[in-house]
């Protein structure tokens, strides 16, 4: 018997990428799909690259039964997310795409995203989402929250070697690279086709970004001091893929060893062999993230590239994986699809 | 127990397509791959997105045992194509995505490809591999031959409405534009990223591309006399998907329905509902191909529309549909992956 | 002593362009440039690109003195254009790059643009702004209408081969490609990055794009009777560019002879030899429109493609061509800088 | 009176470039082009961008008569440069746009471009050509020496940093992303459509771009002591365009106060206000270099962000500017032209 599935937020790009990914996953059920504005529309004709699918029609979230569902995806934007969820009923396991249960530290929250929180109490059991690092509690919780897809990006590269104290905690830089669809599917001047293709640019310079957050909140903890990195994005005309360049102080081969040993079990982060350094393209579509490790010619410094697909492994096949943890299926369950290349 | 498979070509694109989708199959192995001039080499290293399987070093056909082997894919140039499979043991079903097999007259194979045929027995019992309309030959072959991608684009658009008699057989005119991975992964100055990206071309203007023998051989056929058609291909600044906008004289409802019935039974082919029309986005790393109808202002002239992968649909998904099909397994399998948006 | 000029609407694309090509024009003076929910900010904040020059700060029009003006280029939407222009002063000429002037039919106005004309004595006096062919009144004009860009690629195919009478008037179907940036800088969902990029689909197919109005003008008025004709446009994944592809009946040399002919002296229209044919990207950033010429596997049709940059060209550089003529100016003046490629 | 200009090399992206550069300089005409495997051609079907311009047939170097010649432009691969330059008339003025010029140290040349250097007598007499800091050697030179791309664009964010000596000579990091033209036009498999567009990823990772040969020379001799950096490029999938992000220590302020007043009465280098900082949209196709900077949250730290046309500013566009120096015109002359955007 599948599992059944509500999508909240389905009219944008990573509720899409969920019912992409649900499509061949073949043990869960999609029940309901919500979109406020475009509710009463058909999924197909919102995105006509699911047309092929029997799915059920985009209603208000109000008019859900969420009596014998089992999980509800919640691709909402922030401050909505956290108002819907405290909403739905307890027997009901929640994955939120949002970022509002991604801080432990209600005071960071506010600094971060303008405004308090109101389901405080579900912050306090929601678990952070990024399956390699916290499986056991993922498998365990109610509440999971998805990472920032910059975020994830950047801890599939650090986690493990400041874990391993094989990195100068004040020497990280994080110099990224993104594709647009990480900023969904908004009308704003700056995501137009003319203004974005044909070029490149950083964005939230000097360290604004949002992701931040989680990146002071998650590298503190595991070092057990505060650590603070400094991180600049940039906007790349390709709709997915994120590429992280990350600067460290400390011995290369160390910092590979560290690494591998890390990955070498989990089905999809790879270890690309030393030397070796990823590109976008070749994760694009799937839920893999691709990491090399180079030596820099200057003694003691190291480059750690790690890639992935923002809508995929950044997020909602993130998503997906820890659904499946939660709801006792196999990790890797519809999930396994290879890149589409080129 | 799975079936035993060869790709013979794997280092190019459509081989890697081929990979990608098989990776993902289940009831098919791959139990070697093949590539000239790469002999030797890991399948991870010429395509890293599939890294992640566990694939057969590359190797030289020579090499290969092809005992036991149940079906191969022969994704090498045309002449080669020929020249290696009538090498091949009588025992192996073969899936040809090369142009050698297509062309039922052997004077014609010769006007497009400017040379004679070698294998003209084995060119008897090809059959034309376009599935939806050879689905019983296909299933009772043992050498199939894949169809151009723009040649399958613009009969999945024509045939059932040459076949009805629906439409003015010498009004025909398909425009049609193609993303850049078709043209494979060769080194020509026309296909660099600066030379391609940012602008639009045609070629093989007036009547000159290999697919037209394809478009001729196969209209003729259904309508039982000669059916000469207009077809201007050009090059896009995308890598996968192609679009044809078929120009017809005839009655838009009635060429709709008769689209509509043709393919309302089809797993793969999409009539859109009247007056829509696809886009090459929305089908995108899957295998289905979607056509839409518009009337046109002018009483008695329409505009069909046609899209679809040229790698998937058009090529690599085509032969794993016919694969199944020759093997006894259910025609969908491993195909039913949504399109990958945006 | 330079000419005084002013940029209504100076904030979208169109408005851009033309200060760009102002920049090096040497003959012409910018003393006011307008734009309605952008007045107060510089220039060089809208549009970066032109932070060096020094320009007026963008005002609303009321604020602008017509005082001394010599042309004003009015870069506004259709129906703000007329209410705008008929309030200029008498003595100032208009350049006009919307659609509201290029209609002489009132009905025909209504029935495209969904609304009466407001404007009409100002309609009766407009010229036609497609400057090969109107040469002679807009070097007299007060007010000239410039074209639609697709529009113009596909006059610029056909105008002389009707008026020669060497093609079939009830065969004519346009099959057009066109960049993005001819959709201006509007906040819609379909001119997103993540929407466009990577794909191609038609857009107003079956004869309802509005620029088969002047299609059905300007043919009709030539040919002496009603030509209809076919024209599907695409939207391609680049800013800039428009190549028309015309499927014609008649003799291939008789056309090439007549087009070239007609354009041999011309400064910005070049036929390409026999059989050659265009690409975008040999445009891109000029005034140039490039033409050529292919003969049809079957006899008596021929193909004929012509392609320019949509901006310049099909716009702002049309309508600084033609302020050229109409203030007296060498007409290639500030237009001869070669495209950009790659 | 014109000069009389030769270019060499005029098959390549840089030598069309120049081309185009020329087109409207006014005081160059260029009176032989050279193009080895393409002799004999017109540079029109070389590039049919220029198909508009009257310009020599290509032709062999060697059948070029150098008389009356006034300079030479050489975009000739490094190796081949030096050899054909040591053969030009003593009278000629030359600015070589290949690598083989620019290091003064013959063991460096060695160790970066794998072989010894066969003009080192001219070498001895050659400026480095970044305009805005070698300008009254390069007025008087008669060999200079085009810089690289990257090595302008990041010398353009450090050179008054490092000569003002306002940061940490130990602590530079540049983080550079470019577009593919850069790579020139030749055959090779990474530079494809297919395999380029869609995604990034680094390359000559870990301090093994020759680049930094130019970075080491000129930051250690400014300095006065051993100057090394950290630099990463990055492919994007765009034709023109560099983008470098350098992470620094220093005061944020006085880094932007040095930068400004460095750059406050050049032509071409824009200093964006504080706070800002630039895409290579909004430089393209012009010789505009546009630096910003910004703050970190960490205090002590800032990033320069500097962006620029590698194939005018980064190439052709500064070969003509030093050109203009060299034959005593105004050094803007032919170069003022708008950035193209969108």
């Amino acid at each position: 018997m599948t599992k059944n599935i509500v999508i909240l937020g389905a009219s944008g790009y990573t509720g899409a990428e969920l019912v992409r990914l649900l499509a061949t996953h073949g043990g869960m059920t999609i029940v309901a799909l919500s979109a406020d504005r475009k509710a009463g529309q058909a999924m197909g004709d919102v995105f006509p690259h699911l047309r092929h699918l029997d799915l059920p029609v985009l209603q208000k979230i109000e008019t859900i039964d969420f009596a014998g569902v089992d999980l509800v995806f919640c691709a909402l934007p922030h401050a909505t997310s956290q108002a819907v969820i405290k909403t739905l009923p307890a027997s009901v396991k929640v994955v939120d795409l949002s970022a509002d249960f991604r801080l432990r530290d209600m005071a960071e929250y506010e600094k971060w995203y303008g405004k308090g929180h109101d389901a405080t109490d579900l912050q306090a059991e929601a678990v952070y989402g990024l399956t390699e690092f916290y499986r056991e509690d993922i498998a365990a919780a109610r509440l999971v929250a998805g990472t920032g897809c910059n975020a994830a990006t950047g801890q599939y590269a650090l986690r493990p070697l400041i874990e391993a104290g094989v990195i100068d905690l004040d020497q990280i830089i994080i110099d990224l690279k993104t594709g647009v669809s990480g900023a969904g599917r908004s009308l704003k001047e700056n995501l137009l086709h003319a203004e974005l293709s044909e070029g490149a640019h950083a964005y939230a310079v000097g360290g604004t970004h949002r992701h931040l957050a989680e990146f002071d909140q998650e590298f503190s903890a595991i070092a057990g001091r505060p650590v603070t990195v400094q991180f600049t994005p940039h906007l790349l005309p390709a709709n997915r893929g994120i590429i992280a360049t990350v600067y460290v102080h400390g011995d290369a081969q160390q910092i590979y060893d560290t690494l591998q040993a890390a990955y070498v079990d989990e089905a999809f982060v790879e270890t690309l062999p030393m030397g070796q350094h990823p590109s976008t393209r070749h994760v694009r579509g799937s839920n893999f993230c691709h990491i090399g490790v180079v030596a820099d010619r200057i003694e003691g410094r190291a480059i750690v590239i790690a890639a992935l697909d923002n809508l995929t492994k950044g997020s909602s096949g993130q998503a997906l994986q820890n659904a499946n943890l939660m709801l006792g299926l196999p990790e890797t369950q519809g999930l396994m699809m290879a890149p589409v290349f080129p």
